[in-house]
């Protein structure tokens, strides 16, 4: 009797077990050196086999128990094969894995491996969670603590330091201070992740900007002749209600001298990609400090995703800006901030990318502005002849006729430069 | 009695030359193997003492007979020594100047020169001139003889070869051949030449264009990927009712695919600087291949002027064009031109520059992007600094706040990119 209960309980335990296997997981693969490499699995178990799909590759095995033994099929080429043990949380093991666990190489790694469950969104929908923030970031790395997760759909209202760290009520360090990260649940690498900037509102009534315009910009003898006055910066400030700025203590000449309040994020970014590790006055393709004038309300971003959860963060608000950010700063102010963030899944946007109601956008940053036009134009191309299916005489046609560019950063580490072509002449194609 | 006759007969002669000296001259002064050097010349004869102003000289001599001797001084500084003979036209001679004529130099060159009157325009004020082409040319260069003669003031309705060398009814060689050149009377060396162009039109329905990215914009990866139909061109349709073009042998992809006619041209220059010749698909200080697609109906340029009469032309119509012209050509077609010229006398643009209603433009030409940038954002600068009155620091102010750029032209032998700054702005400073 004592014998058939404790088989009857494990049978229990054997069925329940089973079931679990079936369903939606997120695969983790750890190798000696190499980054852990995510994929998204699914499986189904009949009789003690197991199939499903592991990105792009299929799953064939068997379940014994709690003992699964799989391997990973890319067309008929084995690309892997794992052995584990089903956990409360999923299922862990070891095996050998192709190369980076799902990449073309033909060396087999040892490796470690975990499936565990993909978050589940809270009941009720989407959320709208206001989040203020009390740490702030000089640098961008997958090593910062999420402050926060939120899900796809989720709308998130905070607020920016400035460059120089301050905000209406509070001083810090500077170095562009950001705010997060945020951890998206179920971004993985390799994903897009799609940040709608809803609101970018100006928080306080003033701003500062430099006045030396950079030497990148201007020729050698433009720089030797320059006489500069010695007050390095000058303060704005901001009439929200004229939607103007104006010096706070204007020369006789400048006293007239406005500009529009077009508040915008100098600085938005994903973690960079592996352990790198960047001050936040970078740039690159995880975005940072790209200082594009047109990151407004408005828009929507797309950046590439490199880690789980993204960890997206932002800062540095500009109250305007000319383009390629000549005097090293902008109109430097502290904004609210307003998005909701989506996924693209199993899609990767080499470098950011934007869109808005006239343009879709493509960001390159380089080491020089042509490299960065390079980037800029080949995504762009590339962006267009995946979305519409076009040949690539089709997209030459295109981009020769309809083409625009914008400069938007040239005094920091890397230069930046966007690409676009308006979505009227992309209609055609839809 | 006939010695008396003689007599008087000379004094009369001499009295008339004497008047003659006086008013407004144009001085041309030649040194052995260097270019020409002009100046504007003003003169008045008192009691055989001469004197005036030679550009920023000022002159002081004497006139005896028909012998006049000069000496021509910055502040009081001798900066040359002139004799000369009147004649029917003027004056002519010989002498010692200064380095190249009124340049700091401190050595003494032997120089011929002359005296000339400016020429008058005729009575009646501007006119309209209808000139039909019947010769083009396929390079820049002072060597070309003007086709016509006009003055500030005149507007001038001509028409355009495409790039290809054909117009409506008419083929040519190709090589972007140019109109004219035209002589601006009055035009000299160091003075800006003013151009509206007031009426760019198309006059036929049918354009071609090129469809491969040129390399020098997109990656070397998207250079080697790229698969390209073996139809090199494609032909277009030019709608001026709608006011859009189309493809005339659309894939089924490219069907509905349009893009607005901005008809501009990519050629417009003076003659280049000295005796150096430019085939018509190069660009620089001059002017020339620039493929701006802001150079359309309405705007205002600035060239600067190497030579007397400045020697405009203007050729390669654009039915449309995408920045950076990024297929290496734009929508080719021929175009309607109807200009009018003016001069900005001894102020010389280092490059081109532009304006219309809502920018003022400047543009940079170099053999690289960033280079081009410089120049250009520098011209900017200095023009805004000198037409203000404003400080390096001011400058830095504006630019800063609200500079623009476009990359006009990325597939010429040369570069061009545009920095410009919203008349908006400006305005605070009139």
């Amino acid at each position: 009797m004592r014998a058939l209960l404790v088989c009857g309980v494990l049978a229990a335990a054997r069925l329940c077990t089973c079931a679990d296997l079936l369903g939606d997981w997120i695969a983790v693969v750890n190798a000696n050196h190499a980054d852990p490499v995510y994929a998204r699995v699914q499986l189904t178990v009949k009789n003690g086999t197991v199939s499903g799909s592991w990105n792009q590759m299929t799953v064939q095995g068997k379940l014994a128990g709690i003992k699964l033994q799989i391997v990973l099929l890319r067309d008929t080429v084995p690309m892997g094969t794992l052995t584990g043990t089903l956990t409360a949380q999923g299922c862990s093991g070891e095996g050998q894995m192709n190369g980076s666990a799902n990449e073309g190489s033909s060396t087999m790694n040892s490796v470690t491996w975990s499936l565990t469950r993909p978050a589940r969104p809270p009941a009720g929908g989407p959320r709208a969670i206001d989040f203020e923030p009390s740490t702030f970031h000089g640098y961008y790395s997958a090593s910062l603590a999420p402050v926060l997760h939120i899900f796809p759909g989720d709308t998130l209202r905070s607020r920016t330091f400035d460059a120089s760290g301050r905000d209406a009520d509070r001083r810090g360090p500077g170095g562009n201070p950001e705010t997060g990260p945020f951890f998206i649940e179920g971004a993985l690498p390799g994903d897009t992740l799609v940040v709608k900037l809803k609101k970018l509102r100006l928080n306080r009534d003033s701003a500062r900007q430099s006045t030396h315009i950079n030497g990148r910009t201007v020729t050698p003898a433009y720089v030797a002749n320059a006489k500069y006055d010695q007050e390095y910066t000058v303060d704005w400030t901001l009439d929200s209600e004229k939607g103007i700025a104006r010096l706070t203590h204007p020369s006789e000449k400048m006293k007239n001298f406005s500009v529009p309040l077009l508040p915008m994020l100098g600085c938005i970014s994903t973690a960079p990609a592996s352990r790198a590790s960047y001050r936040a006055t970078e740039l690159g393709p995880f975005g940072g400090n790209i200082d594009y004038n047109q990151m407004i309300e408005g828009v929507t971003l797309y950046l590439p995703v490199f880690h789980a959860g993204a960890l997206l963060t932002f800062g540095d608000g500009h109250a305007a800006m000319g383009d390629g950010e000549l005097t090293g700063t902008a109109l430097e102010t502290s904004l609210d901030v307003e998005i909701t963030v989506d996924l693209i899944k199993n899609y990767a946007t080499a470098f950011p990318r934007l869109e808005n109601d006239v343009f879709v956008m493509s960001i390159g940053v380089a080491g020089s502005v042509p490299d960065a036009i390079q980037f800029a134009t080949a995504q762009l191309a590339d962006w267009i002849k995946q979305q519409f299916g076009l040949s690539d005489s089709e997209v030459g046609i295109v981009l020769g006729s309809v083409a625009k560019y914008d400069i938007a950063e040239m005094v920091d580490p890397q230069f930046s430069v966007v690409a676009k072509v308006p979505k009227a002449a992309l209609a055609a194609f839809k």
